[in-house]
């Protein structure tokens, strides 16, 4: 397949050379933004005429700010350091050898996401400068778009000298992509993102390892021993920022001892829009909170809902984050240093945070540039994804001639 | 699943208790190896009137000194640094949070693998230290001995306080297992260890991710400025050692120039009663030689054979590397620094030397104290999997109320 073959010569290419495709792009869509923005209003028509829900129509918009939001990652992607030939782990052996990790290209990815064309832009950003070969397959409401950064992507690779195929905006359909899904030979991982359903569908057909999460049920635990204002902005930040967002919290645990502070804790939410729905101790505190269902729980809302709980303690608190938790992000607040180093180690989440809001869990906040999205999964990468995330190592081993046995 | 609540305990087992079920597993192989033998011979038995390959008989043996091997290695990996809790990639951000890397266990192994019972003590060892429950299937041919060895493991677990669940043998029948490697909520990974076909077979049916290798095509590369003297070595020691380990040679690449060198190669390796199967030059140089097939150059003998092959350069090499190889050790001997260099860039295998037997290819060779087994997959682990490969990592993060937007 073209992307295997693209995959070997963007695996060499240089990092001055793969920085030059990226600021190339960002070129582009300097200069061509307007041809962008008009595809991104047919399509957006295209959905409004077919339907489509508000909320995956807002994410189809791809208007002037956001195209100049991808044109500054682009640029920020071009300055980070290239993993590729990276050497970590580097070890002298009591019999002389010299031992290192070398991180190298993954091979060839395949993106399968809704709407969201700037994923489009990124994606290939982040793929490229880990050396990789990247099949983009957005979803068909965002087409005309996508098609159009594909074009700029091959015009940015050309210019380069680079292999056109090593980023291929694809626009077939279903069936053509549960085929490709089986194809592990050609493709070396998947990162499905979007709705629960599509990663559901993604992972049945798949025999390719997937990078993925299915949806991120968030928790804020306000402790024992919590500073109540700290509480309550990381409460609303974590909440307000972008609702919509995997990372956003959905569920609100209060120790029992700070049961008086629920109706300042509701009046707060309320007064900033967000509906409340309370398990029958919060029902009894605060006035005219809707009860939670045993849903509720497990619901990642993407609104401005918030459910909120009373525990009993923090054994009750981290048993129903194991519970009812997406293994996402979840958050203790507290100033009781015994509790937050226990928060730490017994919550099993991708990002456990102490006194910090859960928007933190961001590929940038945590130090890595940029990032492809989330990773619920324990293996290869978990959390944030970034450019560490698409490579892989081998083993570099320097000798002088040691042999194991007697010959 | 009862693995799978074992597993949370397992997860927050202090270091010194999971080094004194080791320990205690140690004394059991020490104190009772006389009804291992039992069992084991009963076993061997068994598989010699079902007519099982001598080959395979011979990995299931499993006799006094294979026993005393197992408990050393049992007491090195007591010894080792417990990798669970350990933080890495610590840093401060501009905001003030410090973030950092939290390695945790995977949560539940299910280890698939032919005859070799020392599997059920090294793989029970390795899984136990890195904070995993392990579920062990065995081949039916060692069916005795792995049972006796899996109420050694109960013994061990109960005596230290953990649940016994932590480590079963199971010895249920293909369907069974194939059941098993559907159910991806209760199993985290799959590590089948064996020949080519069970590993097909388990990657044809598991929704789990697995660890694994196919096979080891692995060659020596002879280059232009090789000593002489440490080739023969290298590519003696890569064979002889033990010729049925994956690691072990199959195919030595020769650069053209070096022609006159082949009949002594040749004649070392018949001394050593290692067959030979050459391309027409090194049948030209060399007398006597059976000409290779092109199925020769792919094939993992496993075996005191060896093809050889002529290479007009470094490009043809790597190529035919690339192209026969299955991505597993390579090595070149050369003293020619940029020819070392570029080998070590584009081969890309799970290991590769320079001036060094394939041998190395090993846990303990390249510094992680033991292995559980070679990967030559590239997410998660690629190469020697060790204690670090049975591990994931979560991200902490400490803050003081750090929110990200204005509330």
């Amino acid at each position: 397949m073209r992307a295997r073959e693209a995959s070997r010569t963007i695996a060499r290419a240089d990092t001055e050379t793969k920085n030059e495709v990226l600021r190339r792009m960002a070129m582009l869509l300097e200069e061509r933004g307007e041809e962008i923005v008009k595809a991104n209003a047919q399509d957006v028509e295209g959905a409004g005429r077919r339907g489509l829900r508000p909320a995956l129509v807002e994410r189809l918009v791809f208007d002037k700010r956001k195209i100049q939001a991808r044109i500054r990652a682009l640029m920020k992607i071009a300055a980070l350091a290239d993993p590729v030939g990276q050497i970590y782990g580097a070890d002298r052996r009591p019999n002389g050898l010299m031992v290192g990790r070398m991180r190298v290209p993954l091979g060839v990815i395949l993106m399968i996401y809704e709407a969201r064309p700037h994923v489009t832009v990124n994606g290939g950003a982040l793929a490229l400068k880990a050396g990789n070969a990247l099949i983009l397959k957005g979803g068909s409401e965002a087409k005309l778009c996508n098609a159009l950064l594909g074009r700029f992507w091959m015009d940015a690779l050309e210019t380069c000298g680079l292999p056109t195929d090593a980023v291929q905006v694809v626009s077939f359909g279903h069936d053509a992509v549960f085929e490709l899904l089986k194809q592990d030979d050609l493709i070396d991982v998947v990162i499905p993102r979007g709705g629960k359903e599509l990663i559901k569908d993604v992972r049945e057909r798949s025999r390719i390892p997937l990078i993925k999460h299915f949806e991120g049920v968030c928790h804020v635990y306000v402790a024992h021993g919590a500073d109540k204002k700290k509480a309550l902005d990381i409460i609303l930040d974590s909440k307000l920022l972008m609702p919509a967002v995997c990372n956003a919290a959905e569920t609100v645990l209060v120790d029992e001892a700070l049961c008086e502070w629920l109706p300042d804790l509701v009046s707060a939410l309320r007064q900033n829009k967000v509906e409340v729905r309370g398990c029958p101790v919060v029902c009894r505190h605060a006035s005219d909170v809707k009860p939670a269902s045993e849903d509720d729980w497990s619901t990642e809302y993407l609104d401005r809902i918030y459910s909120i709980k009373a525990v009993s303690d923090a054994d009750e608190a981290i048993e129903h984050i194991t519970r009812y938790g997406s293994g996402h992000t979840d958050v203790i607040v507290t100033e009781d240093y015994s509790l937050a180093n226990r928060f730490i180690q017994e919550v099993d989440s991708s990002v456990v945070l102490v006194n910090a809001s859960t928007m933190f869990c961001d590929g940038e906040s945590l130090g890595m540039g940029a990032e492809v999205g989330i990773s619920t999964d324990k293996l290869h990468a978990r959390g944030p994804v970034g450019l560490e995330g698409l490579t892989s190592y081998k083993f570099v081993v320097f000798g002088d001639g040691q042999i194991m046995g007697q010959t």
